[in-house]
């Protein structure tokens, strides 16, 4: 009997961040889950197939996209043309605010006082903005690489800073540090603050097992495609010809992003979310035929994926 | 004879800030310019008509558009009705190393390798990502709240850490500061890199005097327009069939921004750029009759300005 080796899946780390919470909740503890600490390193990774999955946020309902990654979608140097998105997953993100553990019998207010230095990701700054302005207005602020190492960091402090610093990370992150406790739960501007994760794979891997099928909803979800082109700007009327395209093939637009393409000034990469209802023709076909006209209007496009709606 | 008041027109601060650099190049410095220090400040000052003009950053050539921006742009309170573009302006930005001057006649590489804490504006990493992940990768990045107060931060520091920081900024935040030299010049990554600043007004205030009307080109420019609006996503093609109206009233879309609407999640608020030729009919009208076609198809959307193409 062969022993199947075990689905490596990668995320960015430390350990206890969101995405590591994301990796647990679409393909549990059994698989290999592993902590990396940049998306660039993720992406190569799974393009080299030293990994099965990756598991990566890609928008904020209240923050927007996370641009590094479109970035990397853009592959402007054509480093990662077997990658393709293969789920989603959201995740209901929950800020808190978390500082050394204090035996002191100190008030809320006296704590929020004494802060002096607040770490977090950038993400987690926008989804906070209110809550910042009314206790923390002007108070250092340090980026660290995750809310989880924000957490990590303040945990470790000397304890001559100890008191002055505070974290914005999850409830989890607290959790999971003995040194430290929360002293605000839920401090997010807007309640129900969710991060969409995407699932990526390598095409080009070998497909014996699939350990996110079994979560595919029944009756079947629509299905959600993710398309980047980039267009001749100097051509009028060539961004709405190509965008019409998607209405002719049954795809309903739900998103468009754009960056700036890096080949010329202004000139920008775009990227299209479309959903599509599982009718009678296979979505393969719709996407398919979608890509070919793309290719008649656009200077290059790409598939980057199609898979079932998990919105409910 | 009435002395008529001073042009007042803020930037973001502090002085030497690529933003001061911009509102010197459009309204001279016989205008009355004034450094404030947010951009939600700025916007509250004009509609209040505190102030008569403000410049602001709307995109990066690299680093894409500045989401704070549209974000006060989607006015989610309507507290900026009365905003409006009305101009524009395009600044090349070199990004430098800044770091106290030093007479040990230390080479570039001793100088580099004693850094170990690196201050710039979040937009300023993404522009030298290549230059900072071969000469500083791992080491600690401080954001601050412009690339100048980047520069006054590391001249201002105490002498135990002067040696080991380091600025990221303008060669003109190094001259107007004696204590800085510059170490490395032009280190951002794409040259050419150009930062677009918006001129914006009050269109109910007086507009008796334009100080910026001057500049207007000859022969008259393309009209540029930014448009805002939202749509219902249950409709299926409602993104598509906006987006269609601008080709039907001889305006290319040139580029499109979407950011969380705040009001359901994964429900966009898009920001449409779009340009016009200068002919028979004024682009005002043009404007007017596309805005009447979005009220049919959308939620609600705005007309954020016109303006002439800056862009040669």
């Amino acid at each position: 009997m062969t022993l199947m080796p075990k689905t490596r899946v990668a995320f960015l780390g430390p350990v206890a961040s969101f995405s590591h919470q994301a990796a647990v909740a679409t393909f549990g503890q059994t698989c290999d889950l592993q902590p990396r600490s940049s998306f660039a390193d993720i992406f190569s990774e799974l393009q080299s197939q030293d990994i099965h999955y990756a598991v990566i946020p890609f928008e904020n309902s209240t923050n927007g996209s996370v641009v590094q990654i479109l970035d990397l979608f853009a592959d402007r140097q054509g480093k990662y043309n077997d990658l393709a998105v293969c789920s989603e997953y959201y995740l209901t993100v929950h800020q808190c605010l978390l500082m050394r553990k204090s035996s002191s019998g100190k008030s809320l207010e006296e704590r929020y006082s004494s802060v002096q230095k607040l770490y977090t990701h950038p993400q987690a700054w926008g989804q906070c903005e209110k809550y910042l302005s009314k206790h923390f207005k002007g108070i250092e602020r340090q980026d660290t690489s995750s809310t989880s190492k924000a957490a990590h960091i303040v945990a470790d402090l000397p304890e001559a800073e100890a008191d002055t610093a505070a974290a914005i990370a999850s409830k989890f992150a607290a959790d999971t540090n003995d040194n430290l406790e929360m002293v605000a739960e839920n401090i997010e501007d807007v309640s129900g603050n969710t991060t969409r994760f995407l699932i990526l794979k390598n095409v080009k891997a070998p497909t014996s097992s699939n350990p996110i099928a079994k979560n595919t909803p029944s009756p079947p979800a629509k299905r959600k495609t993710l398309i980047s082109f980039e267009i001749d700007h100097n051509q009028p009327g060539a961004l709405a010809r190509a965008l019409m395209l998607f209405k002719d093939y049954g795809m309903n637009l739900t998103s468009i992003n754009s960056r700036p393409g890096l080949v010329r000034p202004w000139q920008y990469i775009f990227f299209v979310e479309c959903v599509r209802e599982p009718k009678a023709q296979p979505c393969d076909t719709a996407v398919a035929q979608v890509m070919q006209a793309l290719q008649e209007v656009t200077e290059n496009c790409r598939d980057l994926g199609s898979w079932a709606n998990q919105l409910s």
